[in-house]
């Protein structure tokens, strides 16, 4: 999940994926300018390394005159990448000639992530859930709390728990600094906030931009703000909504990921809608996950586009 | 459609429906302050007169302390029904002493709607089309457009076609003063707007309060006023939405009846949003007059109680 | 969730319900032929006794002419309500004129449920995660395996495993009656078939009957036996599904209760639908359990009535 | 909607598309043994020509081992295509070494439907109505019924109705010969059956072997044959559902285009069935015609891609 641009990976030549696999795969995410030939670049570059295709998308966005493109494609069989010497490459033939922001990710490295948690557990189970059975495909190196709710659960999944309080002892900025250096030790590649109920600083939200993820328990841009299922039922809608988003400064104005919904009826009361939401929130949060595990997410100014 | 207490309806005794079926059918629909017995009292008396009850819901709203109801409920074989008597006896023996506001109607005798239109046809030609087949229960008296663009359909349904412009010529005040006539003139008990780009006045608003559905092209309270698609487009949301409610003067404020979504991507371009959503506002449009037609929707302050 | 003509319940007179809350709330369900002043004669009785009625629902089937009523009624404050005294009472008044078969429950009883699983975990996961928030109204006093799987599981949650396989020294005969005596032993109300992988002997099936839940991995009649997910690639579906059904004897031929669909293409392999398939059957199975455990869920032939 | 390969197109470069935008663009579909490098032959092919690619997918079945192809792609601004001349190179450079089925289209030419129904309205009123407000983007040269029913319909389209019964006077096989003329005199591309309730000669879906859609009123693989909804009402489902799908001469057994659903409950008749089913099948048809205009479907053994 890191950009080569900014936080070049170690190399990723030893991993079992490469060894087990006949292929090694690789996926290919860029944005660009539009302008003719940029698929047949980008293909033929990899048809020169001996790169086959299995699998690509793209979109020309025709109000930003801007071209996204990914692709999914295996290496020769039984040849280790060596995939920094590849992004080089690659800005050096093609990247750097069509001004594209770039990433090139090894399909077999599992992204690294890092939990946040306050006191309501729906979303860090179904995750941690999903992950035990190997269908979230990421590993997680800590979990991070205000409280210490779910630290028996992070236990029983032998996952670090970090109790990180914001307290009469604790200041914000000593707990923020905490998380830094958690994302910096275990090379974070994406923060989830799994209903994480303290608003973070704009210092964090810019290191992390593009590389946090947050769930809303609304259908955005409704309700937006505090509880929204409550504002919900003032309104009396039909159907109530999640959203997961791209977290940045701006308090729920993030890029959406994806959104669901069901239908609600006159007789459910708020904490109806609070349960009923509950299982929206949890199958939004963990197929935003998923797909930014995958590399399907790229950012288009205050959207998304993702190739799903 | 219309409430015993403001416009009592003529008699309904000569309908084809009473002699043709071995039943009269009637639904009850009451609220009322919610206490002990009303249940009990209103099936007690249906019972006393010998109707039986087929099918009957009810709600007692905690925040507000109301309790709504509505009752379908079968008369004897072969006799016909004085409606205005009934109404006049339920509330002589049940609705006064239980302060309710009732209606009662004759199952068989179908709501008048008049239609209002621009220049937008997705909706107006989905509903004459379940109305020629007879699957949406109403009559369709008369339509009205401040266009002319519907004025051949219209023919071709054989519904008379009221072409009531506001321009140079013609001011709003004489406009709503010709639509209010045609209300008044074929006693009608609902007015529909079918993508009707026209405010109306506070009066008119008032006048058909409750008896006024109109349909906006986004999930409510998201992207209130104009270009609600275009809204949803900026936004980058992955979901957009319909939604059917009844009209105040309070524009996009009024009582929600029904709302739907579909999902879209970052490749529909606004005007593919308008497609979708058209689809999206046809069947909610749809649902929310057949809900009404059939005494399903009941106001319960700034919301819906709808008895599906 | 007991009948009360089969298993009458020891007096619930002594619930925590009936004294942290000023009204005990019971829960009466009934079916009966068809015929004039059901409603009035079960509401009068109930009215008669002090009972007020927040919320009834009722259907008549045309096809078979039999009745069906739910019904949720609050008692006098402050009374503490002889359930079996109330049963008898009904049963003389009216249950036995009508020919009713009716069940009596107090709403702040919750239903004993035992749960039974193989390998294959979501299911479970889910139950209990539910079941530990309380957002599933159950109690779960055992969980039954013919593997060891989820032992560790079972014992995260503190719920006693019982590990019953059938092979070389186990017989079905011997498994099954270990089996039947939990059952015995705990009351149970309800087991719920949590992807368990043996087919059960009609003599349990019938004991059970009307009280055992299974959920299908496919969108029952399609796809009968088994690797439904397989079936259904094969044929090119496009979309897939999942059943939660009442357990006859009759392999997947059961009284259906809940289902629910996904959409899937092309692209998605056997183990892709494996994977989606798995979130259906989740949410299918805990509706259905949640329908049954608030006795929303009637006996109509093959078929069901559900009261949502 | 043409195959080159077996029914080459007029010329299509004096369209008004041509004339009238910028670029003239085509979308080329294809599917081949699967092998490296075809992604890369295809994209090196279009730019060598100076076709630049707006959108391409494709997919791999490792079951069949086949590959397939969508691309979207625009050619230079103002340069009129010979779209023959094209398919003749394609075939000479690419497609003929890679053992393709091909099909080159011109963006811009509406394919030509013939509609055939019988006596149910919804399907035909639908894709009509659609057709006359531009979004179903294709023509209708000729509806056939062996009903008079819709003769009026076609008739306020502007569309030549041919009334071709079979009867007392009129065997099928000359029916039959009727159609094949017709399909053959407007050059149609696609038939629909449009709820047509004939069962059509093995001879007529021979001909029309990938270019016949039909609407079957159930949830396919469940509740083939007669009366669906009649059989969905007996099993007591909770879901109902329409499906779309290829004409083959094994009845209900083709290409699965499309499917979708709704939920129905104990109270709904086969009627209501009926009904809720008549707007599923609606837009499963009209989604299906409009993914086949755009050339989005292609045939896999017995399954489909959809490139949607």
């Amino acid at each position: 999940m890191s950009d080569v641009k900014h936080s070049p990976l170690p190399s990723t030549t030893a991993t079992g994926k490469a060894s087990s696999s006949p292929h090694q795969s690789l996926i290919l995410t860029l944005s660009c300018p539009d302008r003719s030939g940029i698929v047949h670049s980008v293909t033929g570059w990899l048809a020169s390394r001996s790169f086959d295709i299995r699998d690509s998308a793209q979109y020309g966005d025709p109000d930003t005159g801007r071209f996204f493109m990914r692709v999914h494609a295996n290496g020769p069989k039984g040849r280790v990448v060596d995939l920094n010497g590849l992004r080089g490459e690659f800005e050096r033939d093609v990247g750097g000639k069509m001004g594209m922001e770039f990433e090139i990710h090894d399909e077999g490295r599992k992204g690294k992530v890092m939990l946040m948690v306050s006191k309501i557990g729906h979303c860090i189970h179904d995750l941690l859930y999903r992950h035990s059975v190997g269908t979230l495909p990421v590993s997680i190196p800590c979990i991070v709390s205000n409280h210490t709710t779910f630290a028996t659960l992070a236990a029983q999944h032998g996952i670090p728990f970090h109790h990180l309080p914001i307290d009469g002892q604790h200041t914000k900025e000593w707990q923020e600094e905490q998380i830094l250096q958690l994302i910096e030790e275990h090379d974070i590649d994406l923060v989830v906030l799994a209903r994480y109920m303290q608003i973070l600083s704009p210092k964090l939200c810019e290191v992390m931009r593009g590389k946090m993820i947050n769930i809303h328990h609304s259908f955005l841009p409704s309700f937006k703000g505090a509880k929204p299922y409550h504002q919900a039922h003032q309104r009396g809608v039909k159907l109530i909504g999640a959203t997961a988003h791209l977290v940045t400064s701006d308090l729920d104005e993030g890029n959406i990921i994806q959104q669901d919904v069901e239908r609600v009826s006159h007789s459910d009361s708020p904490s109806d809608l609070v349960k009923k939401g509950s299982e929206i929130e949890t199958r939004v949060l963990a197929r935003a996950v998923t797909w930014f595990a995958e590399h399907r997410v790229l950012v288009n100014g205050n959207k998304t586009v993702v190739f799903d």
